[in-house]
């Protein structure tokens, strides 16, 4: 049994250790400029299969990491969620959209390199399928904080709510990417911390769902 | 003379077939997922060399595509330009970023490989810099839309300012390459038109740049 207890340990370990070098390799050289064994090396595995062996194809990997992070973001926002009161507006919504992501970047500490993995991951064809299954389909967090938004917006076509829930995306995943890069570089940032980034981004979000829109035709 | 002259247009026209080969197969399977050798084969040229003969490296090739297409979105921003008048206001300097992306997105017809190349290049960590030295560095007629577009600006911090300023150039990237991959993959888009893509970044973007703010500290 404790040897069982032991040798669990010790294969969660090195899934850790593989996770934490292919994300780190992905994010400063790109996905499909590293190999396996390169991955293999940086996580200190003697055994260049170890990253088929614990993970399968180089898409396994990209949706293992994916998870672990979207995991503890979801973990984030039901805390905020479950905070939320009776009489939330639309920006104490927004806000549930926003910080879980900005409050685990934040977290990881700098540099941090997943807002950028995602962003990469977001802008491949290859890959692209990968988060549109884990993200795109809605935990059931987004689905609360869906619901709850849906009660404070103006009356919007489809096409117009469709439009502005993806903008809504894309601001918070290059807006968090660009501000990682920056620190990771040692570059200067728009903002002087995380909480700076994630106001900006409600403040805009907000107006977003609120502007005037064109009607087509 | 007309001997140099054949000669110069075969050149051009390889250059031309090279560059369509190239710019298609990065959007459908990824920049770093295909070889040079692919891209000679798709353009009908034997000689397994030819992009290396005539671009040099898979960076210079890159920045060949980029620049091609800035070129073209630059002459329609210039025209665009020419002709707004001593009492435009924030919307019509936003029109100005907005429509001659999606103009010339429109003008190249479905399927096109522009927008999703570009935000795939923006994500990745080696060619990020090629779209930053074409893009960011600004050409004669985003220096004359910033500023027209500043004259009807509010008072914004300078961090909110560079962050609206970050935003806005997301959108755009994004919500092209969205509408862009839809059209190709015969996939449903939020709008009817590219006119109608552009109407809802223009009222958005105009939004974004008046919504109050939050200081920081």
């Amino acid at each position: 049994m404790a040897d069982r207890t032991r040798r669990d340990e010790q294969v969660s370990a090195t899934r850790v250790a593989l996770l934490d070098a292919a994300e780190r390799l992905f994010a400063e050289r790109g996905v499909h400029a590293v190999a396996n064994r390169q991955i293999s090396e940086a996580a200190g595995q003697g055994n260049n299969a170890a990253v088929s062996y614990h993970f399968g194809t180089k898409v396994d990997l990209v949706r293992a990491i994916a998870r672990r992070h979207a995991e503890r973001v979801e973990v984030g926002r039901v805390r905020m969620l479950d905070a939320i009161g009776e009489s939330a507006d639309l920006r104490d919504w927004v806000a549930c959209a926003v910080r879980p992501v900005t409050e685990h970047l934040e977290a990881l500490g700098a540099p941090s390199w997943y807002a950028r993995f995602i962003a990469q991951v977001s802008a491949d064809p290859a890959l692209r399928a990968v988060t549109v299954e884990e993200f795109a389909a809605g935990s059931p967090s987004m689905r609360r904080l869906q619901e709850g938004l849906e009660g404070c917006l103006p009356d919007l076509p489809a096409e117009v709510h469709a439009e502005r829930a993806a903008m809504t995306r894309h601001l918070i995943a290059q807006m968090s990417a660009e501000r990682e890069r920056a620190l990771a570089d040692n570059a200067p940032t728009a903002r002087a911390s995380w909480q700076g980034t994630a106001n900006g981004l409600i403040d805009v979000i907000v107006a977003l769902w609120r502007a005037p829109f064109t009607r087509e035709g």
